[in-house]
This record gives C-alpha cells, sequence and structure tokens, in this order.
C-alpha cells in the first residue's frame, strides 16, 4: 500500500547516541513499512548542538531542508545551506554540526539494515 | 571523499518518458558518486504537469518540498505538500501531480541499479 506521512506528525525523539547534543530523529520511512533497501530519517540539531564525530561502514545520503550547518571530520569542513545534498561514503569520519542560529534539519537516509 | 553538492546548481534536464508532463529531474547523488545501495533525484514538475502514471518493480522514497501534489492510481488519490513523505512499494501503480499554482518539488529516492 502507498503511504502518505506528514512528518510534523511523527514522533520526535531525542538522539542518545554519545557524542550528540541537541539532536532529535524523526523515522518517516522505514523497517515498519517494509522498505525492502533503504530508510528515511528527518533529524533537527538545535543551534550549537551536533551529530557524533564518527565512522561506520554504511553511507549516508542527505539533503538540507533548512538552517545553517557544515559537515566535518579530521579531512576538513564543509558548508551546508538549505539545498545542499551531501554523500557520505562508508567509513568516511563526519560530524554534523549546526553552526546558525535558527534549527538545522535535514533528511538522512541510510540503508534500511543500518537504521534503528 | 565526502562530497556536498548544491542542488541549484547541478544540471536539471526533462524527464522523457512517454506519459510525463513538465518534469525535470536533478541526479544529486548517484552511481557518479559510487553510491552503493541508493540515489537521490530532485524532481520539479510545472502546475498542471505530472509524472507517468506507472508501475514498476523497485520502490519509491519521496519528500516533498515545496508546492502541492498528489498521489493516485487506480487505488485512489492522496494529497501532498510540504513535509509529506511517501512510500510507494515496488509493483504499486502511481501518479505524481501538481495540482498547485506553484512549483511541486521533491526529492525520490530509488534503489541505485534502478536509477538512470
Amino acid at each position: 500500500m502507498i503511504k502518505v506521512k506528514e512528518s510534523e506528525k511523527i514522533a520526535r525523539t531525542t538522539v542518545q547516541i554519545p557524542g550528540a547534543k541537541g539532536v532529535s530523529i524523526r523515522r518517516l520511512i522505514g523497517k515498519e513499512d517494509d522498505a525492502p533497501t533503504f530508510a528515511m530519517r528527518l533529524f533537527e540539531v538545535v543551534p550549537g548542538g551536533y551529530t557524533p564525530l564518527h565512522r561506520h561502514a554504511h553511507e549516508h545520503e542527505v539533503f538540507i531542508l533548512d538552517g545553517q550547518g557544515s559537515v566535518s571530520g579530521s579531512w576538513g569542513k564543509m558548508s551546508l545551506s538549505a539545498g545542499s545534498a551531501v554523500f557520505v561514503p562508508g567509513q568516511k569520519e563526519h560530524q554534523f554540526i549546526n553552526v546558525g542560529d535558527e534549527p538545522l534539519r535535514f533528511l538522512c537516509l541510510v540503508p534500511v539494515a543500518a537504521d534503528g
């Protein structure tokens, strides 16, 4: 069955991973929908907040919806704003930081096995 | 290598599939980035335009960025607006229609083998 979900109505939970600050997640599409390949999640980071600086085997595909941010690691730093698409290959160190005064909102998609 | 692309700077091409009207695509992340699992594309549909009414083996995961639209098939119709997430399982008939006065813009992700 085709499903339509309004993202604002989906429960938002705080990301508890060590190294995260001020990050929440809404799970838009994933295992619970029998998505076979990849999962869509919506993240929100408060001003001054950040995701953990880490690396892992799976890739990320990210799209910035609102706000001002950066993605960084030991390799350097790049700026992000609405409309930026970010590809993070597996095993590349990365951290998303809200460098602005408004919430940083982005979609982050992963292989379905890596979600949750 | 981590890549950041500004979607507005990516070439926009007209979708030539029979049954499409007023649809263009920007390929944000895919095979050319060595994305291993899924591909991210940004679609724009002019007012009154639509994607083909069709079905196929692979799923879609869609996120509406701007505009007013619908997704429909022989099963019925659902309304879409900014923030709507849409899961279209494989083999489900679907057509995206711009029912508003402004461009309908959405991300549509597919398994990488289904892109192109």
